[in-house]
């Protein structure tokens, strides 16, 4: 399929051992067959990479290679890097159809760039705007007012309300609902649930990836804002008057109440809650499930639990949790001693 | 932009301080600028409001304002409630095309109320009937035999299935499922799970707002019933047979599991869960992410915790729990210094 | 409405008591009026059972049927399974139309089967083949070079993502999405998060059901595979790499994190979390919301907590949770008396 030298160069590493001629596929350890080539860049897979039929593994310079493992590999810099470009390489990419489907249905005041593309099926309303190099799929929704940049990609199903703003370089997958009123309300005199309007919008920034069938309300009067670079896995929520720092990357199911601020580069894991009106400082790492009930004000730092403590202090507490039922009667068993000694 | 005797007006509320002229806009306080006004509802932004540049800022009776705070204020009686009302004056609102669009499909057996919209490619299947004042977005879907009641609003892709009954001023958001079947299987003789007929309906009552990508399943046997008033949040799972009272309002992420009935005018934070089978009382109060596992007989009760155990209780076992470590050493001093005694 | 002698001959069951004529209706215990059939099968319901006016309840030989019913019963092997027979009777079934519809978009080189039916507004994309019998409702997206097998059911909505392989008897529910990319980024020299590319595709086998609003990502490298007769809920993440064994049944908003493997016939909850790269033994059984942070390796045991713990343990030490605050004043206590003592 690919000759070795060619993979070679392609990940600029350097080979060890005898490998020649061709490689005939790319698999993980588990799966790799004779010929082919895979990659070991976690300990969890270290039994994998002793039992793997791969002839040639990548590693990194750190790697012991086990005894066991009699083939080739080649030692990079990065290995998921490294990873990451031999999948482009496999990567048959989008194969949509070019230019403006025949069944999209386009407000003239709308606007569609020189070169992008508007699916079958997909509506783009009132004086919204689609940039140059866009791919729109099938059976979007483009509200009215919308900016849709340069070079984005949105998946069938994706739904994209009044007036937001969308930068360039953005992927949104697949059922996707940016936009949609933040959940407010306020008593009437009456005690009865009454609508608040909500007049914000929403906007993306540019390099940002959002998963399948996540939720983006609009602001409620202020926007709600994700910064450049921001990945957001699948079924996130993100509430009115939001707003993510750059580069922030966020795991499945993690939900976002009101009017918080999510600093740059915070890591936050899924499922995780983070209640309104917090501040979480840049580099915050959250991990999976927990809650946030309190700002993070100081950076860099690492939170676990229910609600959220500090990352090792709930790893300490969590460790006695599991023996609460021993001492417990311990305490019991010194109660007595105690008694007795009386 | 507004005049301030107009906008005092609008609020009925009282103007203290000297502003005079028009009002350049309305912002949270940390994003005001000269000439515009502001509120002030949640001590979290005292700070802003110690620094805010808006002239005039609506408050409370209850209210101290800060002394570095220079401009005017509104004193209304309740502060989101007139926010409301000025976003209300400020929303730009829905601007879909009138009537029915050529390219939805409807049965000939469908009924489409007087003055109600239906959107593009949308779908209205036989017999189902639309309220006179309704919305029906762009690419819904409207099973057959569905009743939906007047004035209502479903934005795009919202798919409406077989037999529901949505009553009036209902608004469901982008992307939302109602009446997908229940998750009902039976082990058959040989041990395989046989899937279990759902052949209840969805039932939702006036004024119920649904967020974005929420499933609210149909019922087994019985419907799945969601009261008037209710209001939930974007991504919530109700599960079969479920039934909601009335004005209770639902948070993010939560998930109702099969056959359980919650109370009228609940408090119901994001990303609980509450197992299947219970009772929960009105005016039940749940924090976030806490999973019930119990019914809640007596009403205005507060709960925390997985699984939830009552509000206060859960706060001072977590304030022991962040020390437990600590704990675990003084019983072992303890045993050390009674060992030594002996 | 059903003779008796019809519906006993239709449970394989026994009738005792005298009840004889027509059944006018089927419905749960409370719900039930007179000249009725209802069920009882779960003890959560005897009050109900003790209450009902239902003329004739499903029972199984070991039930006890309260004093207070003066009713027949009809005595089964399997409650659950016998109401499942009968509401296969009730169902109304699904009434699409047949054949494909006008306006459905289906690619030329796509293949549809025989006695399948394409819904109105359907795309189907480049030699993506549906089997015999499969029902593709309204709306659906149908991606390049998937295959869908026979049989199967996908409600208005679905997005089948490209190249993605469905057995045949697979039903999804409306809205999910299966395909979309994994979310795999990786830092590059200048530490900016680069896409990786998601070559992998999804493998959905015989027999499975997927609820509402679903994401099912597509693999990394290799696929990510649910084996046959595995059920999953409404709004679950499935993440890429992923292989979920054969019968698992999974509850609402529960996400597995990437290229972890999930036993046959495990039973997990909803809004249970679990993390990446991990083995989960066959018959595993987690309670709902649990945190799963490590593999499983023995078959056939339960789980519950945040982190997850064996079941038991974690019902005992949460025993202790509730009491933790007296348990720390008991501490105080033993250290005070043991200070005197001094």
């Amino acid at each position: 399929m690919y000759n070795i030298a060619d993979v070679v160069r392609l990940t600029g590493g350097k080979l060890i051992g005898d490998f020649q001629g061709t490689i005939s596929g790319f698999s993980p350890l588990n799966e790799a067959t004779q010929g082919s080539i895979s990659f070991y860049g976690n300990n969890k897979y270290l039994k994998d990479f002793e039992e793997t039929k791969a002839s040639v593994v990548l590693v990194d310079a750190e790697t012991v290679v086990p005894p066991s493992y009699q083939g080739s590999t080649i030692v990079v810099d990065n290995v998921y890097l490294t990873v990451s470009k031999i999948l482009d390489m496999l990567n048959p990419g989008l194969d949509w159809d070019e230019g403006i489907a025949e069944s999209a249905m386009i407000a003239d005041s709308a606007t569609i760039g020189k070169s992008a593309s508007v699916g079958h099926l997909t509506i783009v309303n009132k004086r919204s705007t689609i940039g140059s190099g866009t791919q729109v799929g099938d059976q979007v929704y483009i509200g009215i007012d919308c900016e849709i940049g340069k070079n984005c990609i949105l998946y069938p199903g994706v739904r994209i309300l009044d007036r937001s703003k969308i930068g360039d370089n953005v992927i949104i997958h697949a059922n996707t609902v940016v936009g949609a009123d933040g959940f407010g309300f306020a008593p009437d005199a009456e005690g009865n649930l009454k609508k608040v309007a909500q007049v914000g919008k929403v906007i993306i920034e540019d390099n940002v990836e959002i998963g399948a069938n996540c939720a983006i309300d609009r602001g409620s009067l202020k926007d709600t804002i994700i910064r450049q670079g921001v990945k957001l896995d699948n079924l996130i929520q993100v509430a009115h008057n939001v707003e993510i720092g750059s580069h922030t990357v966020i795991a499945a199911q993690t939900g976002i109440a009101g009017s918080t601020t999510i600093g740059d580069q915070c890591m936050i894991g899924g499922q995780v809650g983070i209640v309104g009106h917090l501040n979480i400082a840049p580099k915050t790492s959250i991990q999976a499930q927990s809650g946030m009930i309190k700002s993070v004000k100081e950076e860099n730092t690492q939170w676990y639990g229910y609600p959220a403590i500090p990352y090792k202090n709930y790893l300490r507490s969590y460790a006695q949790f599991k023996n609460l039922d021993d001492l417990s009667k311990r305490v019991r068993e010194l109660e007595q001693k105690l008694d007795k000694k009386k």
